[in-house]
């Protein structure tokens, strides 16, 4: 049995939707149980369930929370979940909460592995190819890296694909402004010399930031300030294209008839940027499976959350990090 | 009379189809003549128009290219194109050719206006408002950039705004991975400060990736190189969905009726993100109007590349610079 520990509060839509997803996952798998944190009062429909153990806390971390904010609210329900598994109650995490928060609590109470000298945030990004995901770290944990701690990242990067999409030896490629060997950030130059006598990373050179979604990379790496522009640039755009394809077919009566000619193709862009699939973000590097879900989760995008996580410490993700870390 | 040189090789799709822009744009405006650098043979179409002068040169720039690559190529069209600005035989350029030469180029033979650190490069890019566009800099001629230097980028950007789109005091935004002041990199938090003393420009904060395109923003500063992630991420998303609509309409018959429809919704989002009225690039700081237009430029695109120079000297952009930087 595999128990995950659940920050419920924190998330846009409230404990009571977060729930749907915990259930929905008790429901599918039978070798997990949870630990609930949160308010008692917003988590009845997770009573009485012999897998869940709710637990109560008073305080919730605000979306915007300095690095001295989180540690102040010691009675948080993401704090506590984070204790929760930095003292082996459960195996991993999963929260919808601060993401500021988040970073802050997994590297100072569950702390990183010994050997890995920055973690990298990393999240699944959909590809102009169906069902081919790009991972890419790191995403806002840093602002800025060392050549080391980006190889680092290449190697916890390289890892997580191979454990969470079963592919050896994936392609690993640096976030450039060019894909030439000299070009990028002075750091990243130096990386790329490093990198190309790895022998844990199949390291296949630069990647810009226009080709980073083409369907042909596997683990993308970049300091954690770019890396953070690119994400949010990309889901701008994504949002921005999504919101205009909605509103181009509810205009009038003909352009929602259009809708019914032309709905498989747009079904298909739908699901090809389905994020839901991806389970999230997660913190490599940490001394604990630690996942963070997005802050606007539904039920079902939870799921894949609770899922990840549970893959991940089933797999002994953290352990084989310790193993490749270990000097 | 108002000259602009205009360099006609080094595109994607050659000299013949950038003629035919130089044609149109000679065909609305009487007060514009141009100097056009290139292969005779491949520009035919401007023989005998008593508006262009043809100058013969035999090397092109390209796309990929050193610094000392470029210097090198003394009688390349965008060496040629730039020295006529530089020799006042015409007061602006254009180009379609290769982006590092041209940054390379006009920084060393241009060079950048008395007090002015670093020169920017500047783009246009639409907004979910129509007819709204944000300017962005700077997206690549540097990687990093200093607080002094990211304060002139916020004075050139928001002298560019006001000049090309007639507002004033535009509202100017410092890029950033949060709004809040304190966020972002540790030469963006300097000049955050710098910029809240700052007389000559409207400085409104930070924004954030996902929110730069709101259509609430008139400028955007970053280091170049975020500034070139950005650029290229947003890129990469709105090709993938564009393409991808386009293949969701023509999967099959009842999908192309489904077009028919719909048809309106879709020419609005079109509109939109036509990249063409933007005008392309321009280098600012620059002791000269250059502009740089689209890898892949029809006729069409150069035609508002062409007017983006001809404003830009008309109005005396580069005086006001000049003005304004002085000590």
């Amino acid at each position: 049995m595999i128990t995950i520990a659940v920050d419920m509060m924190g998330s846009d839509l409230g404990p009571e939707e977060l729930s749907k997803g915990v259930i929905k996952y008790l429901d599918a798998n039978n070798d997990v149980s949870f630990i609930c944190f949160g308010d008692p009062e917003r988590l009845k429909a997770l009573d009485n369930n012999p897998r869940v153990k709710i637990v109560k806390t008073t305080e919730v971390v605000p979306m915007e929370t300095s690095p001295l904010g989180f540690l102040r609210l010691k009675d948080s329900s993401m704090y506590k979940a984070l204790e929760a598994v930095q003292t082996n109650q459960a195996q991993g995490l999963v929260t919808a909460g601060s993401t500021g928060g988040f970073i802050t609590g997994a590297t100072l109470i569950l702390k990183n592995i010994p050997g890995v000298k920055r973690a990298g945030f990393c999240s699944y990004f959909p590809s102009k190819v169906k069902d081919k995901s790009v991972a890419i770290l790191d995403l806002g944990a840093s602002n800025i890296n060392t050549p080391e701690e980006l190889v680092g990242f290449a190697k916890l990067g390289s890892l997580y694909y191979q454990e969470s999409m079963g592919k050896k030896d994936p392609s690993v490629y640096l976030l450039s402004n060019g894909t030439e060997e000299g070009k990028g950030l002075e750091e990243c130059r130096q990386a790329y010399q490093l990198l190309k006598n790895e022998k844990d990373v199949n390291f296949k050179g630069n990647a810009e930031a226009r080709d980073a979604l083409d369907g042909t990379k596997d683990v993308i790496v970049s300091p954690g300030y770019p890396g953070n522009i690119f994400l949010k640039a990309s889901e701008g755009m994504a949002l921005t294209f999504s919101s205009l394809i909605k509103q181009a077919f509810k205009r009038n009566l003909l352009s929602k008839i259009g809708y019914l000619f032309a709905k498989k193709g747009f079904t298909y862009i739908h699901d090809l940027f389905d994020y839901k699939k991806t389970g999230g973000a997660m913190l490599l590097g940490i001394n604990g499976v630690a996942v963070k879900t997005h802050g606007n989760s539904t039920g079902d995008f939870l799921y894949y959350s609770l899922d990840l996580a549970y893959r991940m410490v089933k797999t002994d993700f953290v352990g084989k990090v310790k193993s490749q870390f270990k000097e």
